[in-house]
């Protein structure tokens, strides 16, 4: 028994729609079905969800939302007219729409409220499209999936009694359609997820009912082994594990929403990244464990810029017992979130995101760690960027280093920081912002085009 | 104005000590000296200082001592007949030595009071002999030169304010021969440092009276560039800077206690390391700044073997506000002190010495990680070795850690750690001990055999 889940891409239109029809109809496991709400059907196009939220904003502080309500409904028309579906859904978007709008006396969060009509919508649609197909298939809200949060508006959390009343999924005949992105409190008040929530309600479906796979439908074949922005038609993944993928979406790669996860990996269900536009193509599996090839040690190579790193050093720093926790504790004061803080023996650089170090902290915090830790040197170097070298193999491979070093030097870029082995599956490289498109593409070819 | 320290080995004998004599007499700028016990003559010989602690300990325990006693006044009898010093200096010794002994209202720790005989009878040797060679040279007693240190038996510590007093000492004439290794407490009780305490005198007497250069001779021409029992005939070093001293120091180079140069440190006074057996070598100069030539970036390879390396993995511990800090708070809580602890996305290892991660401990600390902070994996891996590749160079030059990694990957040694960036001045690689032979060697010729 498989969930499968499809993004906003694969249910722009009734073009992707009758796709999501063929896939689903292809594979009889395919049984629980989850949505997103329709996205961009093209790059200049606004998603359904950002047209609700404008809808909404608007509407909660009077101003005029009138726009934006038609273009919503001309796009749910536009979809239910080419899929030849009758007038009552439509219908009833309209009514859903104006009641969460107008009804002052409702419990849950408003802006929540609106936001969640994509993601149901999408999920009526696609229900009685398949059953237009001739297929046993049925919109299953959250509150009867057994979708039960935490009640937090926007942010709502998974309770953990909730995956058993999922299991009971089982007993209910046919293919389930169920929406995305919202669940809804012990006090029945609809709650969404964080942005990007389908996933998460996809894989607590997944875990929920135990399913062999979690297919996640999206509009790509596979996940790639480098940014193809950076280098061009780069190796397909088509194997990782979730330890793979979690460095791989640090420095980049946005595949996933890490938490989304998590109910997955806490069952070890492997998951399936495939392409709704391209379902024959092989897709990237996710899973707990593989087989690693000595000759194919690294599985991808991801990069970020938009790092700083903070360089202390004091002399006998390392004699000076709590002299780490000490400076991580004027960070945590001053509101800094750090990333990692690899020390010497008399010196200790935390790497910090920028965005979490607003230049007017600059010398507040630069002064206090020289005031009351008596530094002998404190400094910012702001631009930087990470590398991730990921691939199961790492650990135990010899050379493995040196072939990312060695591709770094022939790129003459400089090195302002290796961390390997701390972790078991990456190394990481701190270099120049501007260096990143030189220096990626040297190490792309040391491992994926030498013939060595 | 100079200050120069010799150490056991330039001490031994009469042969050494008009070694010394010669060296003083050569330079009139050296004008406090500072001395440490006579050392070992020859590999099977017994230091002075152990002489007198075995002689001490015998005698506090009520064992016969006698035999010790007679071994003490017979290498000092040695020494002075050699020398062609008058008998009272051997009487002095003799009633020294069993006025410490025997008398009870002796308010110094009575066998601070014996281990400081060494040093205090070499002083007043040396200061005797210079005399005869015609040399204005006095004995100086630590209280006259003004080092008054905390009352801490075996483990002093110089009071801040001595400084000034032992400026003074520039009023007296002459060569100043002062015992190194103990000062006395404002209440007047002899107190002697930690072991190796003569290099401490010599560095509080160079920062009190300011001297342009701090000498300390010992029996080697200079710091080599790497361990010489794994590398024969290695490159000696000519500058260091006091960082990449400490950063080989730290492991395995054991030029000087790190707490010794403290007080030259401060004020930037540059040291230089001589041998007493060879005063016209260069020696190697230790100084605050040194310029950098682009092709000698890299100044040492030291390392180190018995470390351990605890690894710890939980899936978005990054996300985890405090997991670091807890995992180092049960490492404390269990009195397990660590070197480093670099971190990953999901992954964090510390790196702790093995002596202080007692067997005994291991199930209960990895057990605590396990239970408290709920990790998905904890192990721990012993015998590892540390290696340190240290130059003031290292920072901003391309290439420089390729050169170590590909000499690590042509000796076939896994790489278990890579610790780059978080010092300007070293890198550090972790490795099997089993391959610290090899991998020093391989690495050694990389920076400083070949042509490159």
């Amino acid at each position: 028994m498989k969930v499968a889940k499809f993004g906003g891409s694969s249910l722009a239109n009734a073009t992707q729609i009758k796709k999501v029809g063929e896939i689903i109809k292809s594979d009889p496991e395919r049984k629980f079905i989850v949505v997103s709400a329709p996205g961009k059907r093209d790059q200049a196009d606004t998603k359904m969800t950002d047209l609700l939220i404008q809808m909404g904003d608007s509407y909660i502080n009077g101003l005029q939302y009138e726009d934006d309500f038609l273009r919503i409904m001309d796009r749910f028309a536009e979809i239910t007219e080419e899929l030849n579906l009758s007038n009552e859904l439509l219908n009833e978007f309209e009514s859903t729409i104006k009641t969460v709008l107008t009804k002052d006396q409702i419990i849950t969060d408003k802006l929540d409220a609106i936001k969640a009509i994509g993601e149901d919508s999408s999920a009526k649609i696609v229900s009685a499209y398949l059953q237009s197909l001739g297929l046993d298939a049925h919109y299953i809200n959250p509150l009867d999936a057994g979708i039960i949060v935490s009640d937090e508006p926007g942010n709502a959390q998974i309770l953990p009694g909730s995956l058993a009343k999922i299991y009971s999924l089982h007993q209910k005949d046919g293919i389930l359609v169920i929406p995305g992105f919202f669940g809804y409190t012990e006090q029945g008040k609809l709650a969404t997820f964080s942005r990007g929530g389908s996933d998460i309600t996809g894989s607590i479906i997944a875990a929920g009912v135990k399913a062999e796979l979690y297919e996640n439908f999206t509009d790509v074949n596979s996940v790639y082994s480098v940014n193809p922005n950076i280098v061009e038609n780069p190796k397909e993944i088509t194997i990782l594990t979730y330890k793979e993928m979690r460095e791989l979406s640090y420095a980049g790669f946005s595949v996933f929403h890490d938490e989304a996860l998590i109910p997955v990996i806490k069952e070890k269900i492997p998951i399936c990244i495939k392409n709704t536009n391209n379902p024959d193509a092989q897709g990237t599996y996710i899973v707990s464990e593989r087989e690693v090839k000595e000759d194919e040690c690294v599985s991808g190579i991801a990069s970020d810029t938009g790092f700083c790193s903070l360089y202390v050093s004091k002399y006998l720093m390392n004699r000076e017992i709590g002299f780490g926790r000490k400076l991580l504790g004027i960070l945590e004061d001053e509101g800094i979130s750090f990333e990692h803080a690899p020390s010497g023996i008399d010196d200790m650089s935390v790497i910090i995101r920028e965005r979490n170090f607003p230049p007017a902290k600059e010398a507040i915090v630069l002064n206090r760690i020289k005031e009351e830790l008596h530094a002998d040197t404190v400094s910012l170097h702001r631009g930087i960027a990470i590398i991730m070298v990921v691939g199961e193999g790492l650990v135990n491979t010899i050379g493995v280093a040196n072939k990312a070093i060695s591709a770094l030097a022939e790129a003459r870029v400089n090195i302002e920081m290796i961390n390997q082995g701390s972790s078991e599956v990456s190394m990481m490289f701190g270099i120049q912002s501007s260096d990143i498109d030189r220096a990626i593409k040297s190490i792309y070819r040391a491992y994926f085009e030498k013939n060595n």
